[in-house]
């Protein structure tokens, strides 16, 4: 295959309407369903956007006026996920879940009481709180209910186990700023083939040329993307698959975060049997740990940590602002890293 | 102001929900502004998307039904946005100009007659082909008829002049890729205040949450985006845009892109002269020189120079697909480019 370097003398990005960058687009898309356990007849779109954008193309592009959407809302992710539908007016109902919460049977069930639901949103890993979902009711409720299931991965994709095929998804959403370990701007869709008839077949109306699914199967099939791509994105992106499959695929992948974040969870845990710091009660995902703060100063911990000792943690918007740091546990990072926190946050906190 | 360097442990770029990160994107907008000549009231969008991305959130998320556009289609770009006028249902019309063509005061006029329009939908530089319009008649066709005027300048930014408030501009639509030289995927938006009004004034319905203005402005005043943006791009735009500014602005960069350019067309004057090469007869931007291969061997000239000598033109599609190649005059070029590509051109078709 073509390489692209340095010597290229007009422009440092090679031009994306030739066949060397089609081979590039099409070998993402192969290595891209092989990660995530989609059958070969899924269908692979590249958008350049963030993961939001993704979330409205799946959301408003896949569902329409006809259809009646559960949402999972139990964080600011899912809510945006309602936000969405109530903007492009799909009717939807809501299972609104509290910080410290966990999705039951039962709250599904009841949701699923009167509604004939014909689809399910809904992201796998809640970031903003660290909650994880339980894929497998997710699965198996959409299964029973004869669900269309949209899984958000984008904080959780190589952090939490997901097979695209044995867990019935139909869309997953993918950005590529989390563990695939890139620039974010690159967001991936991976459709199931029913899920795309669906939207030929019910005839969507595309609510923006941008992000008509309809636009991008036709550029795809030929490794092209509708618009111009984030080309060097793309590029590292496939260089990046590679690797990972090299290294031993989607449960490598995962293997690697759950190591990381157990070893994290367990160097904070005589700082939080001494009530120093706390764990939310909810399951949490591999790809972060959100640490509270029960004495309320997680903003100056927070500054502590990135102006005297150049550690970033994320922190919370809205009422988890004064209580929540989040620990991601993607990326470049080892039980050095880990480490190093650990110690700075005893430092801190005793 | 904080430097975004190699030592920060946890990620490779920084989280963007950040005072730092804030003064980042408020100091590329002000840059920005001065560097299209906008005035402070103007308003700045960052945008992770393609251009296209862009030119939809413009066309579709200023104008509405009530409205009535004057789409100037003169290439694969203005037909573009005649594309998204249709797509969502604005009521437009387009004067079309064929390859060679030069748009004139009487095509305006003969459009404008029996029509009640709004504003006008033009792409300075028609990148298709070169074609660069008269921004003095796109500007006082527009004042003298009370239109809106959205131009796209993703490929004429620091190219070619125009100055945001002299030529009573009301979008500009830019892209990170062209004369910013940055990775693609980032694009920005500016609008004229009045503008901006009109969208509140109108009420017009966002087509999308993804593209929606209102959404922006919101965040955009804190030195915000709504949703997350190409962290590094958006870093790389700030370094990009104090160099242009502190090397001239944008007089100075659009001067070195002319010398660029008109370089190249005197390196190809003789094999004008023979017949070898043809220019087209319409204006020309100085982004850009679109060359016509008489004999229609555009495709095999593109693949020697790619493929023997690494120098990768942009070829075209469609019915230009076996006649014109674009030579592009933006980015990390010098004369030398100019010299090695005509002194190619000269061995190939002599």
């Amino acid at each position: 295959m073509y390489k692209y370097t340095e010597e290229i003398p007009f422009g440092p990005l090679p031009y994306f309407r030739t066949e060397e960058f089609s081979e590039i687009v099409l070998e993402c898309s192969e290595r891209l369903k092989r990660l995530a356990g989609a059958p070969e007849n899924a269908h692979v779109y590249l958008l350049t956007s963030s993961g939001t954008g993704a979330m409205e193309a799946v959301a408003a592009g896949c569902f329409s006026k006809d259809d009646n959407l559960l949402v999972v809302d139990g964080g600011g992710f899912g809510h945006r996920f309602s936000e969405i539908a109530e903007h492009h007016g799909i009717p939807h109902e809501c299972v609104d879940i509290e910080f410290g919460q966990t999705l039951t049977p039962e709250m599904l069930d009841a949701a699923a009481s009167g509604n004939d639901f014909t689809g399910m949103l809904v992201n796998l890993h809640e970031t903003t709180n660290g909650r994880l979902y339980d894929k497998d009711l997710l699965a198996s409720f959409c299964k029973t209910h004869g669900l269309y299931l949209v899984i958000d991965v984008i904080a959780s994709f190589l952090a939490d186990p997901l097979d695209f095929e044995n867990d019935g998804v139909d869309a997953l959403i993918i950005s590529s700023q989390k563990a695939l370990a890139l620039p974010p701007g690159l967001s991936i869709v991976i459709l199931s083939d029913r899920l795309y008839k669906k939207i030929i077949e019910k005839d969507i109306k595309p609510f923006s040329m941008y992000f008509d699914f309809r636009v991008a199967e036709a550029d795809a099939v030929r490794g092209q993307t509708s618009f111009t791509p984030a080309i060097g994105t793309v590029i590292a992106l496939r260089e990046r698959l590679e690797r990972l499959e090299t290294e031993g695929g989607a449960d490598a992948a995962t293997a690697r975060t759950k190591d990381l974040a157990e070893d994290f969870r367990f160097r904070i845990e005589e700082l939080i049997e001494k009530g120093a710091l706390e764990l939310p009660a909810h399951p949490l995902s591999n790809a972060c740990t959100p640490i509270i703060f029960p004495n309320g100063n997680a903003k100056e911990v927070y500054t502590n940590l990135a102006h005297k000792h150049g550690v970033w943690l994320n922190p919370n918007g809205g009422e988890l602002a004064d209580k929540v740091l989040r620990v991601g546990h993607l990326g470049n990072l080892s039980i050095n890293d880990n480490a190093l926190l650990a110690r700075l946050l005893t430092e801190i906190l005793t």
